[in-house]
């Protein structure tokens, strides 16, 4: 270990952040300075990686789960060669246009394995990395070839240890023995209000000891330290390490490290001229040719590694091609079609059984899903096929994962599963529980994961659990965020398609909005359905020849009920729509839309929640929705006391 | 203690929920005939309460976290005496019209201290109840008098344990030292799933001693040794405790018991019939008459306990004047006027900014304000008067609450605060991270507490944090929660009426959002612009005499993009429009509605977040939104990039 050039590097760190935010007049330097010394060790000699391949299926992650401190991550990425971090970028820091955005932001740049910012969310996503870790060296690791063989780590301060999430996804990470996770948490006790002592004096030590996780210590500042505590985290298999680094919040700026002010905001051109004068830094971005040279003399070393990986590689695929196969099917981003389950018109089912007989065959297609629920397997009926197997400490390669009840961090976990590559993760819930998962939910959108969201009890419906158990606005809320496809079948063909949909879209996630009742297979008189389904809306049936009086558009559960009222509205001409997903169908082109719901005909929408969102289709008296908290009671006593039945709709119909 | 007795309670707990949940055909006996012992203690026992005075404000608290198991909660609540639960209600239970609800539901009957069954938020809420009895005490309670002294009990079972948002809450409690909030943690090791070691295996009461709690442990079926524990509780008046009850899940049901089926499924004809051989039952919903003859007895020495004190209280009362006064108002509900700080036009000033200058004048006028942030005191403008001074454990006088980096307790630890009476909490973060405290907000509006959430950063134009810190579509999902009222000021004044309008709301929470950046005080043509604003929208000002061209409705920040894009279109005759809550404008009669946006009149809709829910107003070509993510950069070169600027309001507006 060439300790000097480690201490320019960190030098180089501090350098780099201290101007880049000074410069932008925004951003956090605590971090990036207070931890330069671990960032520098860090890609310097832990991680395992190649810059000039950062895509590389084996290397080592890390994630900087407490993201503000983003100047951090840029300033490595670039010192160690990953080529989309450029000087420049670190120049025009948080400008429109820069790869060295406010926070880290997956795809902005090769290196970095997640967006992170939002508190907890990094390292909870860093468990799922974990978790796919050893789901992949169980598929395909061979007694000859261990293909599969990386660490995740992670970079966590104060903040992510006191959000709950990070507590769900570290009990489940104890639980399930993630030995090759490894949390450096940044201990420098000053938060943005100030002293950790003001709100978080739990022994969080002992916390992630009752996890399971192995604790060690040691100073921010000592090389020699650090690299013994990775080596004492890496050789305990069975746990997962969480090494606590002593710190001081923005070491290096004189009169301002180790206090509140320097968490979030530039230093000010005193204290840059204080810290470069403390530190020795001799002008602007400045980069220590100690460390240009180290990180330049690195290369080698790392493509070598890279290298001699690849021929081991090369070696398992010569001798494994089946699993060769399964390898790249895993890691193309491709879904294999599936044989879907199909059913008679008249059968009743609900969507969330039609929806574990899809899972089943999507499954059965695509080895590569993985996934689970928090703790409602069978209500939330996304049981796998038996011989899928469960995922745990003894059974690396099942794959259905018992997440607990910890619905935010499943969301998370599954995050990690997908940006990891190799998988395509799926999580269920109730739908009204949407609500404990919805910051993770957000970030699948904002990294454009594929992850498949199984929200089931979709509506009042649901009965008779109540109020606290029933959606009203969810679907709604879901609906208008961007970057996710919410789909809401109509009955068990629908919800069939449903999944090859969500199978079919390999960048963002998918909500399957599935109903707990009994739904009736209805005839559909479109023979291309099908297909057309996949605009976001179909015409299920009209009555009557010709123009219709009034097309009626409804989701989910309610399409049944729009056909009931149709039927007894005589001989009006009434289409019904079954609109799956709103937000789908309305980025159609206008041809499409018109040809479904035709400009100037009168639309009626029939949905079991809020209407807002609703009246770019129908005027408000033309929308029979629920806007209120619902009721405990039976199912059909429950809509009956709502005022939402299909003679509501009748009503409004004959209007 | 009366043993016989405390075990004909447990029976007739057993026995009515067994039959409740059998005749509904629906709900969880598991936890009823699991815990039925504890709930016969706690009830005949341990709490300190007067059924006949439900409201009694120096009463214990007790809050069944585990929701689901709510035939517990009605079997304890009819057999000792509350009049609100009747056996009619529990024989209609899970029906609608019966107070005997699918989970406890707030409001419905005397007795349930708070809406529980979203896990987590029970044992979180309850966290506030300890806080607020603290503040309480601290501020009322003399030397001679001491007439705030009660505990705050909760049982909480493994899923409750397992949400993050009680380890956020258990963590802040710990840190406080509420040494009178009481936790019975029914451990029974299964869950819906099956065993607890499918997924939570870690030694939880370790983890809660790391938090700072004092950890018990006993059998749930050993009366003694419960009534021990608790007052072992009692005696640690620095720590909360963990009282650890072994259980056995569904006992009593001898082939159900200890499974995962009879968590949440009624027993079944056969398994009731074998029940009620076991248990010795004779009959339906059975009460054995030494459980009547228990709880009548009982009534005489409650409310003795109550009278004295009563007598206490008056005895207080007489002494300290002033002191009743203020307790009188702090339980009235209702608020005073304060005398709100006043701007010129033309200043320039951040909402949030504006908003600390009206907390402060609110929290002046209104000594029961409390409340804080979750790390974000200075970013969100929530700081209180100095003399206001911080709760910790030394001052339980303070009304400035340090949460920590825990929105979701926060916002939990708030609805506690404010189901407890005698305060009107405020919690603050930044809005993008309402979805981290969303599921507690659905509660407040569910249970109508007048939480008031203040939200800011409320757009893009928090800039450089980019995308992660960026609201995009908060706004449209926290409109359409059922109940929540959402005011977004458009300038320092209107500001200032927002937290009057907070405030004058009794029932029901307030989300009031606010801007990062600096906003001009706009001149108001209206004299009347204050007390219009009460109907969630009045005309900031019309160019041009008569019928308007078009009316452009804007919010917040965005209503001075529109004054000077309207200032911009020359001789166009437009009206600009501020809808501060646009849930309340259209709640109105139509004619006020008309009055503000004339019907037939081109509407134009102006707001930096998703277009959803605007099309009521204005066709999606008239409407200015912001329909994706957003972008890291100074916050005017971001609209700039998003196309979110006064020319591109010119541009619809002259087309």
């Amino acid at each position: 270990m060439n300790i000097t050039a480690l201490e320019k590097t960190a030098l180089s760190v501090r350098a780099l952040s201290i101007d880049a935010i000074q410069k932008a007049n925004s951003g956090h330097p605590g971090l990036p300075l207070g931890a330069a010394e671990l960032g520098a060790i860090l890609y310097g000699e832990l991680l395992r990686h190649d810059p000039s391949d950062p895509a590389w299926a084996d290397r080592d992650r890390f994630i900087l789960s407490a993201g503000h401190g983003s100047m951090f991550l840029y300033s490595l990425l670039h010192l160690s060669g990953y080529r989309d971090i450029t000087l420049d970028d670190i120049k025009s820091f948080r400008q429109i246009g820069s790869r060295a955005a406010g926070h880290p932001e997956y795809g902005m740049a090769a290196g970095i394995e997640a967006t992170s910012g939002p508190l907890g969310q990094g390292i909870s996503m860093a468990v799922g990395f974990a978790v796919a870790e050893t789901m992949l060296a169980a598929r395909f690791n061979t007694g000859a070839h261990k293909i599969v063989d990386h660490y995740t780590y992670v970079l966590a301060g104060d903040g992510c240890l006191m959000e709950g999430v990070s507590a769900e996804a570290s009990s489940f990470a104890g639980h399930q023995g993630l030995g090759k996770l490894i949390v450096f948490y940044d201990s420098n006790k000053i938060t943005i209000d100030g002293s950790t002592d003001l709100a978080f004096t739990e022994d969080a030590a002992k916390r992630y000891e009752a996890y399971g996780w192995q604790i060690l210590r040691g100073s921010m500042y000592d090389f020699g330290e650090i690299a013994e505590l990775t080596a004492r985290a890496k050789a305990e298999s069975g746990k997962p390490s969480l090494v606590i680094l002593t710190s001081i919040i923005g070491k290096g700026a004189p009169n301002k490290q180790n206090t509140a002010g320097i968490h979030g905001a530039p230093l000010g051109d005193e204290e840059v001229a204080a810290a470069r004068a403390h530190l020795g830094i001799p002008g602007d971005f400045y980069i220590a040719p100690e460390a240009r040279d180290y990180f330049r003399a690195k290369q080698a070393e790392w493509k070598k590694i890279r290298a001699d990986w690849q021929a081991l590689f090369d070696a398992w695929s010569r001798e494994n091609p089946e699993k060769r196969r399964e390898w790249d099917q895993f890691h193309s981003g491709r879904a294999v079609p599936a044989a879907l389950p199909s059913y008679r018109a008249g059968e009743k089912i609900a969507t969330r059984s039609a929806g574990n007989k899809a899972l089943t065959a999507v499954a059965e297609a695509n080895a590569n899903i993985v996934g689970g629920a928090a703790d409602l397997k069978s209500p939330n009926a996304v049981g796998l096929p038996a011989e899928a197997g469960t995922w745990t400490k003894q059974n690396r390669a099942g794959r259905y994962i018992h997440f607990g009840i910890r619905e935010f961090a499943m969301a998370a976990i599954c995050n990690g599963i997908s940006l990891h590559g190799g998988f395509r993760p799926f999580c269920a819930t109730f739908m009204v529980f949407s609500d404990y998962l919805r910051p993770a939910l957000r970030l699948s959108a904002l990294m454009k994961q594929p992850v498949i969201y199984v929200l089931t009890h979709d509506s009042v419906f649901v009965g008779e659990d109540g109020p606290t158990h029933q959606p009203i606005e969810h679907l709604a809320s879901l609906r208008i965020m961007p970057d996710l496809r919410t789909l809401r079948p109509a009955d068990a063909e629908e919800t069939a398609e449903a999944w090859a949909m969500a199978m079919e879209r390999g960048s963002g996630p998918t909500a399957l909005i599935l109903s707990r009742q009994n739904l009736t297979v209805f005839p559909k008189a479109d023979p291309n359905w099908k297909q057309n389904l996949r605009v976001g809306a179909y015409i299920v049936r009209q009555t009557g020849d010709g123009t219709p009086d009034a097309v009626i558009i409804a989701t989910g559960s309610e399409v049944g009920l729009a056909l009931e009222a149709a039927e007894k509205a005589g001989d009006k001409k009434l289409r019904v729509v079954s609109m799956i997903s709103k937000e789908l169908f309305e980025s159609q082109p206008a041809g499409v839309r018109n040809a479904i719901v035709p400009p100037g005909t009168r639309a009626i929408v029939c949905e079991a929640g809020v209407h807002s969102g609703w009246e770019r289709w129908a005027k408000p008296e033309d929308i029979l929705s629920i806007d209120r908290f619902g009721e405990s009671g039976p199912a059909a006593k429950t809509a009956e006391h709502l005022g939402f039945t299909a003679d509501a709709l009748l009503k409004i119909i004959s209007r």
